[in-house]
């Protein structure tokens, strides 16, 4: 007879398995080929499961429960990793030159594999129905959360979590938080169009490097006064190109940068009075502008009530000490995509040891998870399916 | 028989007295009423003078050459004061009080009054005809010189010449310089007019403050950028007022300030410039505005073949070493109204003294001449009219 | 044999006389002799209370619970009105010319002393103690909250609770929120000196309006880059006074300004970047500067578990409609003077009545409640002093 | 017997076929040893020339006047070419891949031969010496000019004059201006060191681009306030280069520009302004800064006495009409290190050609002259040589 300890070993030690591979074979954003393959192949190992592709690189598994009607709960995983060369020293260090799993996607989709796993050695305990989805290219806008909601992955589910493990926070610790959670990053560029000449005749020119400074220092009061101090928000001007040689005033300076913020129509909102500011001050100078301005990902928002079951699954998996209050991020993340389709939430699972030596933050070449966190995450996500998918009455 | 010596001494001396008497009753500008009477009484004591007042409180005195026909010279001094509290020692000093000889108008109507003596007992050896204008109202715009001109004064004038005691260079020295001498001094008033509000609560108000503190460092590159760097110009913003308490964001702010040029096309270029800033600027910011441009006197500007008599006047009656090069300033003079009617210079003769204490600069209430100063004013106004109205062809 | 309806009738009726009569007679922070003189003398017709005064125009009464043990709570109001001449038709309008309790302090005043007479009444129910302060001065800095507080009315004290009439907020809600609810609002002066002269000489003058316009404009990029985006903060420069004359360059510029934080160590940390970038710009311009920064209230900051007492105690006296989230507001209240000694909670009791034409903001002319809050406000205070009281631990 | 008409049209022939050779063989600053050999062979084809090499690339021919003792005169050419790829249809055109004499140097070079030519062939008539320098690297700072004179070039020189070809100025005219005639063209770069981050998370960067936006708008005042507004300056910043992605906020930016000036100490303030403005900023923003300042070439300023000497020798030689007044021009020239050693004079010899198409800019790559001017500039450095050699007293 096999004790669940022993199961419980047996598991973390695949999902340890799953996850070196992974990390060893990294895939950019859109090319997640074979990590897809790979995670079908592990897919089809288990019981129950409908294994379909949304799109070419993302697996969507469907587990019916066998203990009567219910809700159907989403679980996604991200699977692309970065264009980072790993500079860690593990043997299963990546594989593939200049591409590196530094963000931990990885781990959620092993994580994700192992509830898998679980919850399909459990369907006879299971109520309603289980989606996991396996997205491609969370790192990259457009991102393929909206894709595979698009392909209809979202129809018909009840409520979505996703999890993320988290740099900042201690390995045994997961981190929730109602409402806004990661801000939606919006992107632009803008270029001033002066009139070039010889540098020491500024006035037969329109000099675009005055003017785009008399720009970025003008946006600064968007933040400042033209938004309500209690609504985050952030516009920054992130690069600034302009002009060739000492002794020749450039026709035009190339601006670009992001803006962050979690409330909508504030989010719409800052677009317009940039514009406004940009065609003021142009105006005012003399000169004419370009501004492509580029919605990113939503915000992401996590919903109470589904926060609320969260909170209880954390305690209950990983005792009362291992919740904490998340902090808001101006980061962002596609799992707003599932968000617009029904309540969800996302979590941060703790992931750092210092006296491991494992701190290095996300997107560094030096970025490293303590692999206990990987049972925390299935843990979690396991009893997390088991109990939304088991009411009967919706978050509101 | 009386000798030269002794004529000019009781020249000197009664210029010295006419002088002081001004000075002890100075009136400000538009109100020069018993200066002008002393001044009428004055003249009236010479020979040949037609003596007639183009307005309420200016004199134009007419005289005709015996010697035959030649052009028709204007002298022209001012005869206003300053509202200024004198604070000199002299018994003479000013017994107006807050009014005050501060500029040495009192000294240039004296060396007029000694010119239109001296050339009265000389018209037979005088051609053509020379007017000696008593102007009012130098100090306060729009100034009297154009009414004087709007009346007629400059009719049939061929040349005119000014004069003006200086106390930057030394008594004994007069400057002159052909072409732009002192600069057209205009002036506005711009209210920005946002949205007022609680402080705390920016973005439910359009801060004027904000607004118009980028106007004012966006109004800087009129000069830095916008302008040949070969054409002076100034722009100075000199108040700016806005808000009554701490917690209050205000509805508008009200700035003021002075341009300074010489070239008349600059001239007419800077409001449109400025305009076209504070418009694109307040647009960008969602504000309005009001923009009040007064144009006041144009530049003083002097012909050179005038020029070139006066230096040539100069050498003769004070000797080579008296004449030096003046330097152009930015402050301005309604001297330029008669410049648009003939041609004319306006010369700037010396009246420090350092050693004897005379240094305080013009406008300052221990301001103070050197009265030598005005033995030679007296002696290169008599020469420029005997030489100038005796030139049969006028400066092109 | 009096029924309880006929006895809150009596009550709520008593309770508006109360409000009528304070309303009345208004008295500005730190002149509110008679006020306090008319509540000790309401406070003396009750039985049980200790009543003395902190400081000359605040009273404390203290309520011995006759249940046994228990904890202290305190209670607080605030009774100063405002430098405003009414502009209400109310026949009890105030008889003060140009003060009006346009702040609603006349109601939580009168619905103070409401508590006070229930609670006297229900001494053998009550556990503890209850100390009721009628604080003066709310409305003008430093405050009376801190001078009761340093006085020792919080000496002993386990838990404070204040209540806020609000005009944004209709009748019959009451709003609640745990955190931040109220930023601290402090105020800086800042003189920009630089060295006067004139305005077309500007290159002999250090000109203050051009240095201060600049540093108005980089003061922007402390809320804009120096500052976490998700912890609120406002900076704004009220008032801007320079100059006096068109053609004159002044000495110095004066701005001030208000600054509201709801963190403790970005309050602290504002002022120090603020004299970084006014130190940095006058010394980059050749000028000096001197700033006077003064910190004003503490941010009031809910405590998390008084405020679910208080959410239960709103639910069950006024039902669970009644109950909704506060938001936070960058405006300031000394009620966090309390907070520093002991957890405490404060409280919005809508008193908005849109059909009954009671809608006036805050600080208005017309600001009116509906008188049916007082009530509320009555009912609340009584049955959160009696829960807080009876808790025998506090919380953390 | 040859007439004057004939050998002035050999003459003339002589000149253009120099000119010709030397456009189709350019060689780019300090790198112009075909062009020294070149000019050394058609030196020593002509009579009574010491020729001598006072750095690899420049040749310096000095004639000894047989009429008697004189002054010692230098007549300057300069020779090198630019990096421009030649878009004329000439069939003399450039042969060198993307170098070209795009600013008429090679007409100046030609000119001082044919000055050379006639002057060895009149050298009975000459008194004194002159001496003919065929300079290097005019247009790349540190110049030859400054290289030939610490060779010793200049050493007992009385009078140096230099001529340019000028496509601004119709052919057939020479333009003349005492006092300043071209400005220092100074240079520098700046790096304004901030902290770079995550562009959702400012607070924890150093923005330095704001920073430099900052500096780029305060650096305006440098000319609009900081300056005597007679006293021509333009500070140009030209390059700014910052940032590489939208997301990423940037460690430093880097600003190159240009500053240029006629008055030497206002020279020498403008580098301490501008470092005082921005230790001021980046002290006040927390940021730090490098910044390197490159004095260029001297200002070009013309002798008063020279000028008029050749003021003459420009109506003798080409007629009265064909002098006009020199405008001064922001541009450099490094014929100012001659005049740090003796009084000097700078001409503009017309050299455009509307009618004939001749009209493009001077560093254009289809720059052209009407070669009738390399006649009028030879004439005029003949005469002026005859005449400045002959004269006993210097100018002062």
């Amino acid at each position: 007879m096999t004790s669940t300890t022993d199961t419980q070993s047996a598991l973390d030690a695949q999902v340890i398995t799953w996850r070196r591979h992974l990390h060893q074979h990294p895939e950019l954003s859109f090319q997640e080929h074979e990590t897809a393959d790979y995670v079908e192949t592990q897919l089809r190992e288990m019981n129950g499961l409908i294994i379909t592709r949304p799109t070419p690189t993302s697996i969507l598994a469907v587990l019916q429960g066998q203990a009567g009607p219910g809700r159907t709960v989403l679980l996604r995983a991200d699977m692309d990793a970065l264009p980072i060369q790993e500079e860690t020293e593990y043997d299963f260090a990546s594989q593939n030159d200049g591409v590196m799993h530094a963000c931990g996607h990885d781990g959620h989709t092993a994580m994700l594999l192992g509830a898998a796993k679980v919850l399909s050695e459990q369907s006879r305990a299971l109520h309603g129905e289980v989606r996991f989805i396996f997205q491609h290219a969370e790192e990259l806008f457009p991102g393929g959360a909206q894709q595979v909601v698009d392909a209809g992955v979202m129809d018909g589910v009840d409520v979505a979590v996703g999890a993320h493990l988290f740099s900042p926070i201690p390995v045994g610790l997961v981190a929730l938080k109602s409402g806004p959670l990661m801000a939606a990053p919006d992107t632009f560029e803008l270029t001033v169009i002066g009139k070039g000449g010889h540098g020491a005749m500024p006035h037969e020119t329109v000099d675009p490097i005055v003017i785009a400074a008399h720009i970025v220092t003008a946006l600064q009061t968007i933040v400042s006064r033209q938004r309500d101090p209690l609504e985050p928000a952030v516009v920054s001007v992130t690069t600034f190109q302009s002009g060739t040689a000492h002794n020749i005033i450039p026709n035009s300076a190339v601006l670009t940068g992001t803006v962050r913020t979690f409330d909508a129509s504030l989010r719409e909102q800052i677009p317009r009075l940039m514009e406004r500011l940009v065609q003021g001050l142009t105006d005012g100078f003399g000169a004419s502008y370009q501004l492509n301005y580029t919605f990113g990902y939503r915000a992401t928002v996590n919903d109470p009530e589904v926060t609320d079951v969260l909170r209880s699954v954390v305690r209950d998996t990983l005792g009362p000490d291992a919740l904490i209050e998340a902090q808001p991020t101006m980061g962002g993340e596609d799992f707003s995509a599932y968000q617009t389709k029904a309540p969800g939430t996302f979590i941060f699972i703790g992931a750092r040891n210092e006296q491991a030596g494992i701190s290095a933050p996300h997107h560094h070449p030096k970025f490293a998870i303590d692999e206990q966190a990987l049972s925390h995450g299935v843990k979690v996500l396991v009893e997390a399916a088991l109990r939304l998918s088991q009411q009967t009455s919706g978050p509101s």
